[in-house]
């Protein structure tokens, strides 16, 4: 086991053996969420401050239950952003946070760069928990895992990102995370939100979703958010249903043993249909499941991987 | 004891055996409350989620501190319905709280049948914290519980509901636990909100104060709560005073050893008077107190009735 | 060690044994915050409400934090003093959190003689966490507790709070426990905020900040609160910052060892410059710090003062 960061702030700066720390981590810690007693004294006497500057529900749900079962102490700071703005500034309220002798920031926040910012101004480790458009890395960590656990690999595997991928920090984090674990990519949505530049990180851009799936061993479908996307820029949802939605008539192009992602929550008859959701090639719900363990072994290798002998060092 | 179910949804399916089990246990954990160090370790390890989807401060902080003195990891996940209905399904949240290991959900939802719905969708434990207008399985226990301790018995008494019975899942949850513990129970109040129908469940209905509680035991009186009444069928605020309102007038009717009950928050000068409110008749706050200790009661048996070894098996 | 009292509403009615008694508890309890595990079991098994009546994060956390350490059970109980007049009254609430036995209830609100009120009415103890204009004595025991700190004593210090005095809470805490502690305290602001009748209370009041700062140890500034403040009474933010804000030119004229405090969150460049607020003279973090010790301090010596033996009995 190597593991030397204090940050889990992107993908984009960790190594493929950094990231199959974590996957191997997160292993051990899974079955702690299937005992009678889900709970180690891993952190025991930490404080970790969850501060959520941008709505989040399941997010923060995952991350405080991680925190609780590894028995931290925990402080809730949740604020939207545009009241934020008006109190003090952020670098002050990470300041002040520091001086409670906070060991962990868990920072949620609509503006990219949060959490490298929180880094460098405090002492205590940042976590990132979504930044803007920039990355969402434990999203990322967790997809690995659940597809390092069913396809028993993720090199050489085809994994097809489905929806809009410009504005998305849980594409972005993806894409970083399964070309180094060797995945080939294949990104797909509307040309406006899927530009071409994308095939300068080593991805394959198509526009056409049947070329984008045939192949797939992975079909990641992104959330449809209309809040986010610029209006000028994005078909309806009807035209993007039509034109993107994974149904059934495409299902049927698939490969048999292809398997359906999505980070939640979905838009059921959006872009994904509801009987695909809950079929038997979805992995959403394992996706949460596995979110759970996935932060629980972050919190434990920032924490310097102490106190959790099932932990095997590798 | 006798304890095999895994959810509480209504008190309407429970025998009466059941409900006493309810009540013996709740004996135990009340003296827990009493203690310097009012905590056992129950549910440790146990993941509770407190399930809001309507308002509720009483209630929620009741659960709260029971699942704290249980020892839990709890998570609180609000929301009020109209903003949820936007987002995912209630299903699909549930769905997703199940994925993360959730041992129980207390749920509360402005939808009659939430409770009952959930404990089909997932595995996890389901406790009805109040559905619409339908049941509020805890409040009628700790009423129960509260009528037994100081009145020795529930058969037999003479219990009078007073209010807007039709609209109030605590009367309908009461009107269950009384019958099923063979107290004599009357109904009252205007009759567009007790109507006649309640008889069929073996409830005696009247529309005069005087006669529903010259005999009474017990009073039950409950909140107005104008948010929730049809306007056309409810009088005034000052008519219902008038015409249902406990004052002194009417507590020089009843039986000298009757006693007050109120679910709160109670809304003083206008259900019931001040002072009798405090007065030594009121078991109000009895009721609280107890509440506390029948919601761990009914944690506590059902997650199988382990690790509190002064609960008698009797 | 002396220490009788219940309640801590305010720093009025202590007395300086009884103050002192505070920052020397709050110095043992300040290292627990520098350990691995920042956790002693004090509290464990007591039930905390933090009954916020009133919007606050930095006061709120620093206590949540504190009950955390000692390992109290917490529940958060927030509301805004409007909607909350539509509901039950304070005494109601109060004496329902009473009857769950909560074993403290630290109250903010934004009317002064809340937790006095409080304190009359159950039998819970009543922690102040600053009641309108009136008192917020935890921030002036932790402000005492960092000046001890810094210059090894309080008596006999010059101690300037510049700013709203009329109506800040925090000022009329600290100018209660500076003269208490023997401290010389000069009050300076705008003439309609720092009325002459304060000289009764035994300070210097002058409304000309070079005279205020040119002999203090501590100046002590106050947060200009547009929202609390009386507009007729107030200057305008321009003004304000160029009749008493501190900049670098008035800071020439000070002392070489005096020092700076904040009770936060600083508004940069209105009452400090944002240098100054960072520099070396500041202490501002440190009082963030030396809050959650006094609070944990508070906590386990209304508690009896048991289960923590670093504690010196002296």
């Amino acid at each position: 086991m190597i593991w030397t960061r204090k940050h889990l702030l992107d993908i984009e700066s960790l190594s493929a053996e950094e990231i199959n720390t974590v996957l191997d981590t997160a292993r051990a810690f899974k079955s702690v969420g299937e005992r009678s007693i889900k709970k180690v004294p891993a952190l025991r006497g930490k404080t970790v401050v969850n501060l959520f500057i941008e709505p989040s529900t399941r997010t923060r749900i995952s991350f405080e239950l991680a925190e609780q079962r590894l028995t931290a102490d925990i402080v809730n700071f949740s604020a939207d952003a545009s009241s934020f703005k008006k109190g003090e500034t952020l670098k002050d309220t990470a300041r002040n946070l520091e001086a409670l002798n906070a060991d962990f920031i868990v920072i949620r926040h609509s503006a990219s760069g949060a959490a490298h910012f929180l880094s460098r101004v405090v002492k205590s480790s940042i976590i990132n928990a979504g930044d803007g458009a920039h990355e969402h890395p434990t999203q990322a960590l967790l997809d690995a895992f659940t597809i390092r656990e069913r396809k028993g690999r993720v090199a050489g595997l085809n994994v097809t990102i489905l929806g809009d991928i410009l504005y998305s920090r849980v594409a972005r984090s993806n894409i970083w995370a399964l070309l180094k674990l060797g995945a080939k990519v294949t990104l797909c949505g509307p040309s406006t939100l899927v530009p071409e530049t994308f095939a300068l990180m080593g991805c394959r851009v198509t526009h056409d979703v049947a070329d984008a799936i045939r192949e797939a061993d992975i079909i990641h479908l992104l959330r449809i958010q209309h809040e986010r996307q610029r209006k000028s820029m994005f078909p309806g949802i009807g035209e993007y249903r039509q034109l993107f939605g994974l149904n059934q008539a495409r299902l049927a192009m698939v490969r048999p043993d292809a398997l359906i992602m999505h980070p939640g929550p979905i838009n059921r008859g959006v872009e994904i249909e509801s009987d695909i959701a809950d079929g038997s090639r979805s992995l959403i719900l394992e996706q949460v499941t596995n979110g759970l363990a996935v932060r629980m072994a972050v919190l434990y290798l920032l924490n310097g991987g102490k106190d959790f002998p099932e932990v095997s060092v590798g």
